[in-house]
C-alpha cells in the first residue's frame, strides 16, 4: 500500500504524500506566500467541490498566483490522488505556492514560478471526535488577537497562523480543547481552522468579518435557512457572543460541533443544545445530496 | 560544483540547497509555524554570529520550539555548510520548524517533532544593489497594515509576510522599489526585510514598536552612538516620518541603504544624504571589527 497515509500530485507527478514536499527557498515557505484550499470526500465523494474549486481561483487571483494548471487539471489532479489513496473519507488539500525566482537573491514576486500541488490523507476532524462528542471546551485568547483584516484578508486562505497556534498553547496550558480569538476591536473572529456560530433566542449568529467565509459555515446558514431559522451575519462583540444559549464550531474537518464551555462558562448544562443538534444533524444530512457531491472518478488518467 | 548555488544542512546531513525541502504537511509550511534567523558571511567571517544566535534561541523559546540541536551543534552546522559552498560572502539562514505529528489529523502543537535545518546562498541584497547605489524609492502602502504586534510578534522572526508580499505588488504597480508599511495606528513599521530610520534635525529616528529588532539596526544605533549622533527609538507618526531631512533602510542583507524618494516627495535633491552616508560607511567599517567577526571554519567536521 503505496498510498495508504495518502497521496500526492506534485510536478505532473502522483507520489506518496510523505514524499511531496517544498523547497526551504521557495517563497511559499519563507514568507508564507501561498494559498489553499481543503475540501473532504465524504463516502466517496467531494462534498461541494466546485464550491471549494470558486474559493480557491478566487484566493489565487487575490494574490496573483497563477499556477500553471487550470481548474480542470486542479479538479482532474484531486480525483487522481484520491482514487489511488483509495480513501472513501479523506482531508484533499489544494495548494498553490509563489515558488523561488530562478536568480537567487532575486527578492521580486513577480520573478517567481507559481506551483500547484495537491495531497489528500485520511479525514480529518479539527476537533477531535471524542471532543465533539462529549462537546468541546473553547478558551477565548487573552494574550493574543486575530490577525487583522488591513493586514492579511481572512477570505483569502491562508496559512498565516502564528495568532492561533498561540492561542492554542494558551488554551492547552487552561485546559481547554481549542481556541477562540477576537480581532483588534474585541469583537468574535474565528478558532484555528472553523468559524463560530451562537445562538440567541431561537437566532443563529455567525461573525460578519475577520473570518473565513467557510463552506461548511454556508452550508450551516443553508441549513438554517431551510429549517426557518433566522440568521444574523454581523459584528459579534465578545459578550454578546458569551450570553449565547448555545455555541456550536463549524469546519469542512469534522462539520459542526457542539461548544459545552466557554472560558468558565457552561452552556447548555454541558450538554449539546437543540438547535446545534438540529444544524448539525441537518449538516451531515445536505451531505448526502447528490447535487452537492462529486463522485471520485476512480479511472481517471493521470494527467 | 556540487553546492555552488549553496549548502544545507538537513536531518544530519550536508546536501546541495536545491535538495533541502520540507514535507508538505509540516506545520512549518501549512501554519507557517516556524522561526528563523538569518547571518551574513561577510569577507569569510560571520557577522555578529553569536547575535544572531541569541535572536534564534529567544525566537525558538518565544514559540516554544525545542530542536534536538543545541546552539553548538547549530553554530557547527552554519559553519559546515559555508565552508562547503566556497562562498567568501554569503546569505546563511538558520530555521526552526513545528514538524507534523506522527499521526496524521492530529491537531495538537505539542505532538510535533520540532526540526532544524540551515542552508546558505550566495550573499543576498534585500534591496537591488543598483537601487541602493542611486537610492530607493519607497512606497508608502496604502492597502494594507503590517500585521498587528498583538496578533504576530514582530521580535519573533517569522515568516508571516502576506502584508509585506500584498505592499510589495502595490509599490510595484506605482513604480517603486519596494514598500514601508505602518501599524494600524498610523505609526511607521517596517519593510519587507527591512528596518528604517529617518535623519531629523541631526538626530536619528527610528521605530520602537511593530518591526523586528533588527541586528543591523542595532549596529547602525551603536555606530551612531559611537558618532555621537543623538538616537530616538520611539513611536514615528508617518507625518513625522516623512517630514525628515533624511530616510534610509537597515538590513543585513546589504545593509543601510539611502532613500531619495517616498512616494512623490524626493529627498536630499535624489540623493543620499550626509548622515546616511556617514552611518553606511561607520556600518560597512564595523563588519570589519575582529571582535564582531567570526571566522569561517573550513575544516570542521559534520555533525
Amino acid at each position: 500500500m503505496k498510498f495508504h497515509q495518502g497521496a500526492a500530485w506534485q510536478r505532473g507527478r502522483l507520489i506518496p504524500v510523505g514524499e511531496a514536499s517544498i523547497g526551504v527557498t521557495d517563497w511559499g515557505l519563507t514568507h508564507s506566500d501561498i494559498t489553499y484550499d481543503v475540501v473532504m470526500v465524504i463516502d466517496d465523494a467531494f462534498f461541494r467541490l466546485e464550491d471549494h474549486l470558486d474559493r480557491f481561483e478566487a484566493s489565487m487571483a487575490a494574490l496573483r498566483l497563477k499556477p500553471a494548471e487550470d481548474r480542470e487539471a486542479i479538479r482532474g489532479a484531486l480525483h487522481t490522488i484520491v482514487a489511488a489513496s483509495g480513501l472513501t473519507w479523506s482531508y484533499v488539500s489544494m495548494v498553490c505556492s509563489r515558488g523561488a525566482p530562478e536568480i537567487p537573491g532575486i527578492r521580486d514576486p513577480r520573478l517567481c514560478g507559481n506551483h500547484f500541488f495537491a495531497w489528500c490523507v485520511p479525514y480529518v476532524n479539527v476537533i477531535p471526535k471524542d471532543v465533539a462528542t462529549r462537546g468541546a471546551h473553547l478558551w477565548v485568547a487573552k494574550s493574543v488577537r486575530r490577525i487583522g483584516e488591513d493586514a492579511v484578508n481572512p477570505r483569502v486562505k491562508n496559512y498565516h497562523w502564528g495568532d492561533f497556534t498561540a492561542g492554542l498553547f494558551e488554551a492547552y496550558d487552561q485546559g481547554a480543547d481549542t481556541v477562540l480569538l477576537t480581532a483588534a476591536d474585541g469583537t468574535v473572529a474565528e478558532g484555528p481552522g472553523f468559524n463560530v456560530f451562537a445562538v440567541k433566542e431561537g437566532k443563529l449568529v455567525t461573525p460578519a468579518r475577520n473570518c473565513l467565509e467557510g463552506i461548511t459555515r454556508m452550508t450551516v446558514l443553508e441549513a438554517a435557512a431551510e429549517a426557518g431559522i433566522m440568521v444574523e451575519i454581523r459584528d459579534v462583540p465578545l459578550d454578546d457572543f458569551l450570553e449565547a444559549h448555545e455555541i456550536f464550531t463549524a469546519t469542512s474537518g469534522g462539520g459542526p460541533v457542539p461548544v459545552v464551555r466557554v472560558d468558565d462558562r457552561i452552556y447548555g448544562n454541558g450538554v449539546e443544545g437543540p438547535v446545534t443538534k438540529q444544524l448539525r444533524e441537518a449538516y451531515w444530512a445536505m451531505t448526502t445530496r447528490p447535487t452537492l457531491r462529486t463522485p471520485v472518478q476512480r479511472k481517471t488518467d493521470l494527467r
